[in-house]
């Protein structure tokens, strides 16, 4: 199951809308072949380890429950039926309301034993994009900071870049490959003129790009639109972006507008993450800024953090890398468990989950 | 020397004015006796190895420099030589002027061969106190920082108690007791009214308790006074307090009460430190609050920060963990460079340092 996990990680960031699922089938224990869902998410696992051994008598290990829903393919419990494994082991079941435990009763019905919560939690939290998005219909949400010491992301006079060194900043950009969508509010679009693309790690999949801007308020051309024939470029608005920007923006078909709905003078962050969930995307990165982090952690969307401290402080003039929460006391605080501490470089790394990620 | 070097750190925080050494005599391989610098600063651990064993043909490991003036008492050199010693090791050179090569010297004239540099690096981290209170007229000044995620220590209504869990808090009483004393703005004492004493560990030895206060303008009884038979209070404050501030607060003899420069509306750092240096301490432990751990970070004087980060985040209303720095660009920020991250309880502790911490 460690090599079927494995596999299916490489596979995080190619494969929306479908899991990011390994599969490794094993006879006597001898690995005859090993698979991951191939980009953009067919074909499934199993088929493809499947067509590449004959399986009779393996021992299939699947990190998700095989799918039980027959379309332009059969399902992936028949294929395994028809190629004639002994046994299944499965991590975690799909809660997708077609497979959702059909899966395994398929195989049982062709008398397969399956074992299954093998490693379910590793599963669950490899597979926790793919699982919210079946649940909760939003994509799982890694909200990326980057500060001082004392928390600020910019000197008074505005200076940011370059606090926290490159082993930093190429983590990032591997973070960005791991996920479907880097996602940023306007303020940001609008200061930065960033690229969000995954740079200088040799990577072929360039996930998606969305911005949130409320008016399509957003520059043109830009260093994204620029940039179009390498990355999409989603734009979440809101229903008072007038008809000429909407005409001026999807006048490019490489740019995608999703329309949703605002909450105050935002857009709300519930509704873009449904938005996003259902356009198919099952992992969004967010990277800032202090007001989109603030919006998404006081709507309680932000399921993983990935922050960077740098060792040097800016002082209270700095800008805050979190904008204002309007928290009414300490134990409406957001809180997170922490999932890993190391140094990058000179900086510190710090990873926090909401827990649990998934609760199937 | 790893032995003689383990037992100095044992007495860090009880042996002020003098540094913490430790001393190990090793003859065949085998520990003759072991000793360190005992509480109060005397005897030496020279002298108190010495009189646990005869030392005739020994090696006398030592964390620094044996001392060279005579004063009610032999120096360590001289004892070290009438004690018969074969040989010394020696971790670092002692900078006080009545001291600095002339001990080694007087071990050498003695026909006592002396290897000196042995762990260098590891002996000055640990005595930087005493180096920097002998070379710089000032304690070694460690800055305790417990915040959010985003840098916080209070929600904008105030709250701000156990924002770190009992880990960080337990750890904070050991390094409290490490430290020859604590040190807070008249701020924290008077909003937080703190015992400021080490609690819950076990220490028999009480921190000397300092706070920061130009006209002394501090609560009075509270919680400091009511413990003045557990602990010292020190309290620095400037020319322009009141004779009548004065006199009330040194009405009792347990208050030491010094006057240092002002700087524009505040104590001078440096006067501060240097007026505590003087009174023999060699460590201080900061615990703020924002007010004064900017102050000294501005000021350049602060050689270790450690720092707990809680997985909550209280928003950009919250009060800073560092107060204003007056920062023209970042490249003027204070850099430190990371000693040290690990999760602690559920929080995240980062020892960060300014390096070098002391260049003899
Ligand atoms: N160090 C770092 O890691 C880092 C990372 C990112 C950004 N930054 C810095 O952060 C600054 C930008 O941050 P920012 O806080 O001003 O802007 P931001 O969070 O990037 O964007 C805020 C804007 O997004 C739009 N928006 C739509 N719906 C929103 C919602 N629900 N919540 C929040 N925003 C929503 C609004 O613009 P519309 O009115 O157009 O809708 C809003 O003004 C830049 O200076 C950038 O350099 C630093
Ligand atoms: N979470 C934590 O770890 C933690 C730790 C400590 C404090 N706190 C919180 O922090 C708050 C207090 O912080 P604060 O920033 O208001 O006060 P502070 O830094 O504790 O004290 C500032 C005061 O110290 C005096 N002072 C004298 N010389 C100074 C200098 N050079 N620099 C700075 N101050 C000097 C001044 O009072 P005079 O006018 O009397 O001279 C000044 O108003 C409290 O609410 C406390 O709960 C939190």
């Amino acid at each position: 199951m460690g090599a079927a996990l494995a596999l299916g990680r490489r596979g995080l960031g190619r494969t929306w809308p479908n899991p990011a699922v390994g599969c490794v089938l094993v006879r006597d224990g001898r690995i005859l072949a090993r698979a991951r869902t191939a980009d953009g998410g067919r074909p499934h696992a199993e088929t493809q380890a499947l067509t590449r051994t004959d399986a009779r008598g393996a021992t299939a290990y699947v990190t998700l429950e095989p799918c039980a829903h027959e379309g332009a393919t059969p399902s992936c419990a028949a294929e395994l039926t028809k190629a004639g494994i002994a046994r299944a082991v499965i991590a975690c079941r799909d809660p997708d309301p077609r497979t959702s435990g059909e899966g395994i009763a398929r195989l049982r019905a062709a008398n397969i034993p399956v074992t299954e919560g093998i490693r379910r939690a590793e599963a669950e939290a490899d597979l926790a994009g793919y699982l919210l998005s079946r649940t909760r219909g939003r994509p799982r949400v890694t909200l990326k900071l980057a500060a001082s010491l004392d928390g600020r992301i910019a000197t008074a006079s505005g200076e940011s870049r370059w606090i926290t060194a490159p082993p930093a900043r190429r983590l990032v950009h591997a973070l960005r490959a791991r996920h479907d969508a880097v996602m940023v509010g306007a303020g940001t679009a609008r200061t930065d003129d960033p690229l969000l693309t995954v740079r200088d790690i040799g990577h072929d999949r360039q996930p998606v790009r969305v911005v949130l801007s409320r008016r399509l308020d957003l520059p043109f051309p830009s260093a994204l639109t620029a940039t179009l024939d390498a990355a999409p470029l989603w734009l979440c608005h809101g229903p008072e972006a007038t008809e000429e920007a909407r005409a001026r923006w999807s006048s490019d078909p490489r740019v995608h507008l999703l329309e949703c709905a605002t909450e105050g003078r935002q857009l709300s962050p519930a509704a873009v993450l449904s938005a996003l969930g259902t356009a198919g995307l099952t992992s969004v990165f967010c990277e800032g800024g202090g007001s989109l982090a603030a919006s998404l952690l006081e709507a309680g969307l932000v399921d993983e953090l990935v922050c960077f401290t740098a060792g040097t402080a800016l002082g209270a003039e700095g800008t805050p890398m979190i904008g204002a929460l309007g928290l009414d006391s300490l134990a409406a605080a957001p809180r997170f468990t922490l999932h890993e501490t190391r140094a990058i470089g000179p900086d510190v790394l710090h990873v926090w989950r909401r827990l649990p990620l998934f609760s199937g």
